[in-house]
């Protein structure tokens, strides 16, 4: 079981794991039953499959039929999934496949608006390990999604060298050096820096990333005028909607921003079931 | 393992589980540290324990002193927790503990914006099922934290009749009794009504809470008034800021509100973090 | 895998994870095979959808017919599931499915003659927390199915305050005013006494359902006249074959009753499988 | 986490996973509490371990005395286990403590009523695969605790040549012979015959143990006889208080009896916990 | 989930658990394709099922036909297994397959090595339990594959009396008097001695096989003349390609020697595989 | 638990799962032990942490003293680590430890071999992903204790485009911008070629790191001198002790070796337990 499946299987267990004693006081077995999903609002889609999923793993015989795709825009009122199965399997998923279609296109329509807010600059807005514990992976997608791109996933797949790391290796140069000496040769290496005397270092040090944190829009410019394409720079920090042009202006090659994920909310979508009378599903 | 524990170690694989190439790399085996969890912005609390439990899972002999516990009020720049242990553990755990400590402070502190927009109103305000997926019970406590209270847990902790139990059953009154065979005689019934008519029978059928389900305030007085405390009244959707001092006015008892959590925005928690040398936990 | 699937899983480990060295030994991959339950006593089924999918998380493609369902009454010698499919798995399954029918349909059988022996009370007679560890599922289901009702199924779907709640909280109304405050509105909240007194306690702090535990059925009697209908009134303690009538006729609404669970003996049920020579199933 | 931590696991996971609502919204966080088990009747105590684990699982401090180990005899009215913790912790892992050492003590109660039946005889009672699903490992330490043996404990630790083996083979002789080329050679093969020439052949082909199954007291004497020592005999079927000591005055070497798990019924062991006023845990 | 199962699953995971970043990017969804895995030297097979689960694993529907099955001997250039299938798994499951099959089958390719050695002796040579953790069943099967036989799975599933129980027993006598009682009638005890003395000791206590451990060839043909049939004569240590002749023409009945598993070699095999171009899975 | 506990816990669960039946019969409840491990051969030690956590997750008290750690050279006879505790758990540990101990420190041990045989080089010598399924991280430290560096973990946390890849995505440059596109920023990109024609085509589509498969030596002296620093350059395929020095020579910056785990050899330790009379741990 995949971790996507874990959280979906923790997620089914906490609402309906030891059943749903409204409808199964009520619901003949085996009642079939046909569902929509709507947008209730305009909005980019994420976490079509986790939807498709949820349903599946309740009923591996229930009939999905997708009208879109993540990453799609729809208007309000657009059906976005059709599904068709058992009843009690259906009502039992309901809530849990809204929960995580709700919050992924939140997350998808916010980043879409940071997109267009970019308009047509060459900068790469990543996301950051700001991202709901459990749900990583479902919220990187949601994100590229959006038309947004991923940072590291996590603190095993890509090094980024903070301050911390730094004091206990004595300097940048350490850092780097003890990193190098560990991690495969496929592994960039990132400096975290807040001064130019820092990018210096990190420069110098072999840095191939340097990550400029929290540091004003015209230090961050000279910062890159110095670099002068020798590492890719990546801003960090006070990352918004309002600031993120001026950002963009500065030269930096990237910008992280974990607004994408910890500020989004959810976009309203429901579920419309109807119960097929006289047909069940043996 | 209970549910929470199993969300924590979740997050915890996802962020680290094959570890943190970074601080691996550069930090010697056992170094101690210290670090400080300080809230950026006035919130409420809610996660605290969490975040506990996220360190101490890391490392049993982390010691974790809380300066405030769930449901606090803190003012920016005060130190929520400060953690002394093993200093790779507090680099592996930071981030996730964040993770939690600010999106469920960021629930307590919305439900506590709501609570303050009832004032001295009887009225209990709830949360409902949505909830991220996974985390029901954190989300649930955050609400708690924030003054609200909580709805069912889940599909079998509590009834609630729909329209398609209806539809199926063939009436309220079919519902209701087919449910109080089946269920213990612990559980109340609810039943979701859109209209006068459907409160009647409600009523009639013996339901303890009737749900006035996107019904106007004009409309949800007048059941009010008809009901007349021979059951619990809960009033559902559109339930925002904006509404809720007129829907409280209706006279209903309970009112029942998503966006307490698919609305709440992370909070801004940082941490920091210091390397205590030369002693290690050996 | 809900919890009924992991106790599945978990005795089909206990008996056959490493294997059936015997039947290994001697069988040519792929054999199949037929089998059919016999009830070798008269008794009343439960646990008919626990022996299938015991022989299906086997053998996927295992093909099962019941001639019965849980609650039908079987003769001595009736057969009550036909199996064909993999023998191999037909024989690692079916010392499992045999145990769990045998248990479950004793629970059933012992039930039922607590049901006749009520006759025609309108009494609600529902089992209790006294089940078998892992178990609490399959054996609430065969409760129902020999006809009775289910008490709350944990510690978290129902509200029991009993000696110590009171004690702690200082009084009845304390610890029902603190329930009151903590739970879902959805909840009923029940309250153990012991002697009148509590009897007025309880239904003053306003209790909705009220146990009279290990009282005799002449004060179960005159507790039941003062309550008059205010509060659901249930009895329990001493419950069995011998005292279930006079305590039906003390005019309680509900009798709990452990021994439904806890003194219930196997049934005798067994399988006879013969191997389909020539048949492979590839 | 072994077999019986997770049933342990299973078992405090249906019955207080989701929490304890009575108790969470009463008591404050940390008391301390003290209790006792008691026996309502004079029983053979087993599964004293596990109730020992199940306290310790919810709270790794609590301290717990045995006042008895498993097998011994205690009267009704004694004290069996004193604890003492955290009072919430008791509370949630009361039931299910009390729900394995009822069972299990049932368990060893009766099969010590069995041994004493057998009297000064030498044969060897033994229990069978018979069990509840999920328990076999504590059902057969109970055995053992009233003074009983154990057969194989699954399909893989012992091998037992049944009549559908035989037919697939074509022969006792090509059974034997195929299972051993197979099985390792630390591993007795027993044969289960239904009569005297099945005994002879099982004889001549090799078995180590020969089970003779639901035959007559006279056809086992005669068995018995003419195996004369070249084997080990099994009685198998239609084993009872009654029966038992005609089959061990056939002259066998083993009975096996499902009896003593399968009919085994709760004996009653109740808990009292007092709170420790003013003592916290922390 | 069976333990081979499992450690496919653990071995999917930590090879492609978060996905296959190189192929995700560049594979268009539902992109078919078809690989064969060639032997690029002589070999006997082994693995061969837990190839086709590891694919099947990861695609329910790949279709994977076996060229040949554990045990045969493969020449060099051979294809062993073709499958058809999703293309994504495939690239995923690739790596996993390979290095399952490869180590199994220089166990089984050892082993015949060794089984060639022994020529037409009809001592019986097998394994110990000095395989890799967590393939324990893997490997007793590439032995048998390879031709020989299993000793004991496990610590549970056979008896062998050591220097340290017999240390602590006082005698081995009492050691195997002690194992009498507790084990069932279905286990043959086997001790473990080094010189002549224990093997009198053992023999007289009614050893059922004793183990020659690191004796001389001339002191085990003097121990196998004395046992004379007594008891199974198993000898053991040093065992290598070199004095396997030797020692099996002491006349010891079993052979036990570790290095099958422990000093095996991965043999080699490759996967070639190809995209069906144009042909999609949906 | 992270996925090495994960894989000793399989390893325990094999061996001793359901007990040590010889020891369990044999020795008194909570006897108390020593034992060490000595090696039996000169070899450089990994595994120790392993070795370690097995004995402390079956007894968590277990006191070990070690003498070496991972990466030490140990001489014949020298004693490798001390442990002190439950007698009982000791001996269920024992073997699991040295199987683990045996077969990573004959990989370190090789890998030394390896490192030897290079001398001064610069170059950088590498695992491969042909590790033992589930033993991956194990292994990889393994190769870091004997001198040796890592290549990727998993197909996630590196990208490596091979003929595949490129036959899918149309050429070099359209797979290489394909990757770009998804990948992380923190990522190298590797592609695989096997001739200077696709050298080329690599160098001039961005890519990171060239690696050469199966070329001569004089081909890769070609490549190097060809790409002459504008990318890391890494050989495979081929490489063993013989041509490990003219692979070098060539100029690469890199070498992986499969051979490094997949054809290591246990070295043999072994572990020799004493049973502490008269002392008990409780």
């Amino acid at each position: 079981m995949d971790m996507i499946e874990q959280i979906i299987s923790l997620a089914l267990f906490e609402d309906a794991g030891l059943g749903d004693i409204t409808s199964e006081s009520i619901l003949p077995a085996s009642r079939q039953g046909t569902g929509i999903i709507i947008a209730k609002q305009d909005c980019v889609l994420a976490g079509t499959q986790v939807a498709r999923k949820t349903f599946c793993m309740l009923d591996p015989g229930m009939h999905i039929q997708m009208m879109y795709t993540d990453g799609d825009t729809v208007q309000k009122g657009s059906v976005v999934l059709e599904a068709t199965g058992d009843l009690l399997c259906m009502l039992k998923g309901e809530r849990v496949a809204l929960n995580f279609l709700q919050r992924l296109s939140g997350i998808a329509t916010l980043t879409k608006t940071y997109m267009q807010a970019l308009g047509h600059s060459r900068v790469r807005l990543t996301d950051t390990r700001k991202t709901t514990p459990g749900w990583r992976r479902l919220e990187k997608q949601a994100v590229r999604a959006g038309g947004g791109c991923n940072h590291r996933f996590s603190l095993y797949d890509g090094i980024l060298i903070k301050d911390n790391h730094i004091a206990v290796a004595g300097s940048i140069a350490a850092a780097v050096e003890a990193v190098q000496k560990q991690a495969s040769h496929l592994m960039k290496i990132e400096v975290e820096v807040s001064d130019m005397e820092q990018v210096k270092q990190a420069l110098s040090a072999g840095a191939d990333v340097i990550m400029l944190d929290n540091m004003s829009c015209k230090a961050m410019a000279e910062a890159v005028a110095f670099i002068n394409g020798r590492a890719v720079v990546e801003a960090s920090g006070n990352v918004s909607l309002d600031t993120l042009h001026a950002i963009a202006a500065t030269g930096v090659d990237v910008i992280s921003c974990g607004a994408l994920t910890h500020q989004a909310q959810a976009v309203d979508l429901s579920m419309q079931i109807h119960s097929l009378p006289g047909i069940s599903n043996t």
